[in-house]
């Protein structure tokens, strides 16, 4: 098992390893020693299969609680579920010294994050990630949002989690199609920050380590979050390579395109609009765009530029009139670039 | 004027006086000299009055914004008003770097400070108040939130604002009934932390100087918000004297009595109860409910206890099986007390 210790406002530890399940109640009193109910959140693919676990591992620790089930997608990550989840807490009588538990991917631990953030101005949440992104990307950091109509994660909250448990184990059970999709963030992971970690996805495959590359994955997002916490402007914008592209493909397609699929996307165009302007090496979008195939992602959209335009002038990236682009110059190094929404027509288009 | 420094996680200046209100565009690009955009959040009572104004103030200073009404009332503070409005700020575009000016009373001050913690994850507001109870109480201290149908303030955040401007010439044109609602927690902050100004307000009535006595409220929130920002069992809990039962006869009557009636009441049913429990001199209860009748504010409700309880029992101060109640022990001096919900209902009983 690996710890990973994440400074923020509040500090925490990310435990990754095999088995950590079965001992979820045990840490969820040692990370919360006040909690005396919590509410156990995921989705309605999640909870046939270790749901009924869960349930009972947490209240056999001694703690009350209920399990509340989301219709899993993307598109249950709204204010209206937001409210309905929170409502369901209060009926609860969740008090501030009590506990939420996130078990699921991105969509729940955004929304259980956020619902943990504001339900009585903020109480304790864990996150238990079951999928590979929620993994490496969205349980670390305590980053949480519900989408809004005009976009993503519009409506949300800074708010660090008192544990995040990633059970490995429970990450091999899931579809291939959603273990695939959280390749597309490990496969960014090595684009910006790791030349060495992109050629072990070149030679591995989707066989890579599974231990050892979350853990390194996690420790590239501990190390940015950890000097901008709130993204404010420094390294932790850089996590956003192939994001801005991706927000808007998910918006125009109804959430039809997952968000592992529109980061591959995002980062195949971005890598390839980067090259045609002369910032990298050509060798940089083809072998990132060879490895994406690789792994079975797309690396093209059918979508209209001028149709992904209007979502990414939303982007919270966006500030003022001017829009921050992480733009790669080799593998395992990538700058951010500010452009205006012209620049950004131009450079976009070089791209797709 | 009078100027006061609040220390929290981020650290602002309350100015008190007279015409401020002129000078708000000017201050506003002063606190926030990155917007280029705003919002102007106001009501329907306050918009006829000062929302042309204040709106062509922020114009004038180079700003680009819009102005929002909202249905006056507490009843307008729900998460549906809370999204629309955030949709609006969708709409008009604006980042993260933008602001949010709220321009009214408690309800348009929590509900757009809330708007603003959780747009695109906290964006920057100006707090305005316009009467007398948002000007001691809501405006300082980084209280925001809407309600939920189980109760008050139970969806929020701790949010602290770039400043809070207080126009005294604004207070004074409120109608008498809503003046009077704020004397409310005047009384209160006097029973918490100053005989001398309960002496002044026995004296002087409702003439009493405004700024002098909006700065010394506003001192002493500052100071408990300083040592408690989150209000997680410290000294800031002593500023819910009278509000567990408050937030109770509020949520009961559908919000037909207003805040301030409602925490006069509960201060004086706190005051009764806590003289009949031996806890303080019969003296208290009976120049606190004198003061209050003075100032036209009641100190009984027709709403039974029974009926009260299921809301105070879902109120936030409400920590796993016990509740923290604020108990004067003469006037100027209170203490908390934990107790359980049993304890809680003969310890009511005793002050209806």
């Amino acid at each position: 098992m690996i710890f990973i210790d994440v400074r923020a406002s509040r500090s925490y530890q990310v435990h990754i390893g095999q088995g950590i399940l079965p001992g979820l109640g045990q840490s969820a009193r040692e990370l919360c020693p006040k909690a005396e109910r919590f509410v156990l959140v995921t989705d309605d693919s999640i909870a046939p299969l270790w749901g009924a676990e869960t349930l009972d591992n947490l209240k056999d620790s001694g703690l009350t609680g209920t399990m509340y089930v989301l219709p899993h997608g993307e598109a249950s990550k709204t204010a209206e579920q937001l409210i309905r989840l929170l409502e369901h807490m209060t009926s609860c009588r969740l008090t501030r010294s009590d506990l939420v538990v996130a078990l699921g991917g991105g969509m729940t631990g955004d929304l259980a994050g956020f619902a943990a953030a504001v339900y009585m101005r903020g109480i304790a949440y864990i996150q238990v990630p079951t999928t590979l992104l929620a993994a490496v990307d969205s349980s670390v950091g305590g980053k949480t949002a519900v989408d809004l109509s005009a976009g993503k994660n519009l409506m949300g909250a800074f708010w660090q989690p008192s544990g995040v448990l990633c059970d490995t184990e429970v990450l091999n059970t899931l579809p291939d199609e959603i273990f695939t999709d959280g390749c597309a963030e490990v496969i960014k992971y090595a684009v910006l920050f790791d030349g060495g970690l992109f050629s072990l996805l070149e030679r591995e495959g989707k066989a890579f380590p599974r231990e050892q590359v979350i853990a390194q994955c996690v420790s590239f997002k501990r190390d940015v979050v950890g000097e901008d916490e709130r993204d404010s402007g420094g390294r932790r914008g850089l996590l956003n390579l192939g994001h801005t592209l991706a927000h808007a493909i998910e918006t125009c397609s109804d959430f039809s395109v997952s968000h592992g699929r529109a980061v591959a996307i995002g980062t195949a165009v971005i890598c390839r609009a980067a090259a045609k302007n002369g910032l990298c090496a050509p060798e940089v979008p083809e072998r990132v765009c060879a490895l994406l195939e690789k792994f079975g992602l797309p690396t093209k959209t059918d979508i209209p530029l001028d149709r992904l335009m209007e979502p990414m002038l939303s982007d919270k990236k966006h500030a003022g009139s001017r829009i921050s682009l992480v733009v790669p110059e080799k593998l395992g190094l990538c700058s951010m670039q500010s452009m205006d929404d012209q620049a950004l027509y131009h450079f976009m288009e070089a791209g797709m």
